[in-house]
């Protein structure tokens, strides 16, 4: 991005004392982001709707609650990008497909819900892939317009990555929140599989969820712990746990060095920042796990052998109920990629997906065995810097792993290579996600 | 209701001979239907909308594929209705919920895409109570216009059991679907949970599963049978499984006579009738387990004590959204009983919310202990006729276990009293269905 400055992260829970100090407030927090929307927006295209008018009255609430020290939660008065496939009732839900760009669901989805009465203010919609799969929203990188900020929570990386926003929430199903948190700098938080609660968002596939991007891990710890104080998980999961407060920096008993398939393609550069990571490590005394000297670290490897594969095509099939109904009514409104797709997703059959569901049974079984409690898993959250061009949204062959294993995991924004950033990728043991982000941050301080 | 003929089942599997031979066609059939709903309906009240000129098109089509020998499935041409709070696009989805009246989706249901994909006329979308929970819609009990049809798939049981249409979709959280066959004298079945996908679907709550009310077994299994092989079941679930065509009649290995804390209500005929129909078992060698000579069923039983009262705030609490949110954006347009049953679900806390899921698995565990492969577990759908009034919708406290336990369930209207129908309910092994239903044919023809 020649010529124009570099964009920094922009913190909401950094803010909060300012606040509290009656320094600052919500709305000169949010007129600040305003400034960089007006800046950033045009080239970047992170949005896909905005309503600041209600942005500044929700603004302007908080500034009151905040004055008059009794704020609704950590969050209040946070601007927020919603991604556009979790439902609004006052903006536009168009899931990145061109002829829903008008749909409006009757009710907030339970995620935007709970976001609401915690007090933070929704800015817009960001910018989507088709339905949260391939094919690329207009979207552009902040760290260089030329490049992709990778999907499919492709607007809001690109507004967290450019300090437009403090936070924003995305869903993942593959690798679609930490891989375009890699891309585009930014902190990105995939719970556990069923912590945030899905209902009225368009991401109902198995192994998908509700997570954020944010400008520090407070402000993602804080954001998806206020809205599942509000609205619980998924119905049937006991929905994230932990304290209000993010977990003090903790380390791990042991450091399962992950490689998995996609770790052929990494780059030179992140593959060596990431060795020296783990020497540090080392030298702080934690034991480094990996398939050479141990054998469940192997297994689970192998268990997670074409994970990329099979897991879109489980997802694929996941997904025929909306899209085939959507291509039916509205004939041409689905990219050819998506076409072709759906078509061989249909073709699998039941017997087909039920293979599917058992290997990753089986990959779930020999995680939990290969990761004990305290342990952490690390890996790279992209083989390297987000690749030029708009075409493509970048290889998601490091992220699918936690995604099948239904692992929470972050991408911490560490590494640099050729100016753009390169994400650290740490995993914990599903449902344990309050000590990952202890043991993340004893990791960040030593990356 | 005095005056009025008796109502008949009018089974559509039983017809496809018909359409074969070419002595029958789905129009000729739908037109019989249309005469049936031309008489009942204005009294019955059982569906929220109807769209007959679509369904005569449909039908036409249905007609033309049999002529030709090609019929899409064993249910192409069959008249079905849809409960309304199944999503349909072409037809208002309302909940049951006034102010939602006029709202349509962007997209059929899966559950209704499969059935039209297999080829089934839509005629309407049948009445449900308030949110499918207990404020009841303004459907009668076809065998007695005084009498409540139960519900919440209220519509769809006194439209079949008037003999209107052969089959229809409910849902079943609590009782929804065994409750009001039984007094409406249809055979309903409640599906293992996740066998049918709930996509589009507003009963998103855990232990909530599709299912059908219909004029026989074979109706139920194949209309069943006909949506899971086009759409599957829930995201991450196996789905049903078994053979296109019901498994025939199969002796079970024991018989599980399961009383639970509903039993102190069941009335005397009906005690005494289901007393006969186990001595009958008994006498064709079939043994006879309760918790009086069988451990694992006592322990089962006590698993289940305070099952109605657990179950009811585990899925108000997973109704809260969206509930609130209507609540919130359309003041007033939810009735006082569900204001107040989801002011109590939200004071009871993610806490509360988790102790309730541990019972629930605690739950199952008992149960799956307790019934063996090929054991069948017995009790009645009610504990006596339809009650008097329209203002309630009857106990639900003998159908709430097999929801409780995700196990696949079946009223069979083979019992009478006063001249009303009362249910004979048979529960299965979680994910046999195909078996439950060789089963329960075997126990029909002995009761």
């Amino acid at each position: 991005m020649t010529g124009t400055p570099r964009p920094e992260l922009v913190g909401f829970q950094a803010a909060v004392p300012g606040f509290r100090a009656g320094r600052d407030t919500p709305r000169d927090f949010l007129e600040r982001s305003l400034e960089r929307l007006q800046r950033w927006e045009p080239a970047l295209q992170a949005f896909a709707a905005l309503d600041l008018a209600a942005a500044r009255a929700a603004a302007d609430d908080a500034t009151r609650r905040w004055r008059s020290g009794q704020p609704l939660s950590t969050v209040d008065g946070m601007p927020v990008g919603i991604k556009d496939v979790i439902g609004t009732a006052d903006l536009p839900t168009g899931l990145g497909i061109g002829v829903l760009a008008d749909h409006r669901p009757p009710v907030d989805a339970a995620a935007t819900a709970g976001l609401r009465r915690a007090g933070a203010v929704v800015v817009g919609k960001t910018a989507t892939t088709e339905f949260a799969m391939t094919h690329p929203a207009p979207t552009r990188n902040p760290h260089d317009l030329d490049r992709t900020p990778g999907g499919s929570s492709s607007g809001s990386a690109a507004a967290t990555g450019a300090g437009i926003i403090p936070a924003a929430l995305g869903t993942q199903a593959i690798g679609s929140i930490l891989r375009p948190s890699s891309f585009c700098g930014v902190f990105g938080y995939k719970p556990s599989v069923g912590s945030i609660n899905r209902g009225g968002s368009h991401d109902t596939q198995s192994q998908s969820v509700i997570g954020v991007l944010a400008a520090s891990l407070p402000d993602l710890w804080c954001t998806a712990w206020e809205i599942a104080a509000r609205v619980g998980g998924d119905p049937g999961a006991a929905g994230l746990t932990g304290d209000m407060r993010p977990t003090p920096a903790t380390a791990p008993s042991a450091v399962v060095h992950l490689e998995t398939d996609g770790w052929a393609a990494v780059s030179d550069v992140a593959g060596e920042r990431f060795a020296r990571t783990l020497d540090t490590v080392a030298r702080a005394g934690v034991r480094i796990r990996h398939r050479r000297n141990d054998p469940a670290v192997a297994e689970l490897e192998l268990a997670l052998r074409g994970a990329l594969d099979r897991a879109r095509t489980l997802i694929n099939i996941e997904s025929l109920w909306p899209l085939e109904q959507i291509a039916a009514r509205y004939p041409g409104s689905l990219s050819e990629t998506l076409t072709e797709r759906m078509q061989t997703a249909a073709a699998v059959g039941r017997d087909g997906y039920r293979s599917l569901l058992e290997w990753r049974r089986t990959a779930r079984t020999a995680y939990t065995k290969a990761i004990g409690e305290g342990d952490l898993a690390v890996t790279l959250a992209a083989p390297g810097p987000a690749p030029r061009g708009l075409a493509a949204t970048g290889d998601a062959a490091l992220t699918v792993a936690a995604t099948v294993l239904g692992a929470p995991a972050l991408s911490l924004p560490v590494y640099e290579q050729d100016g753009m950033p390169v994400g650290l990728q740490v995993i914990g043991r599903r449902d344990h996600d309050a000590a990952l982000f202890g043991m993340a941050d004893w990791l960040r301080q030593r990356a």
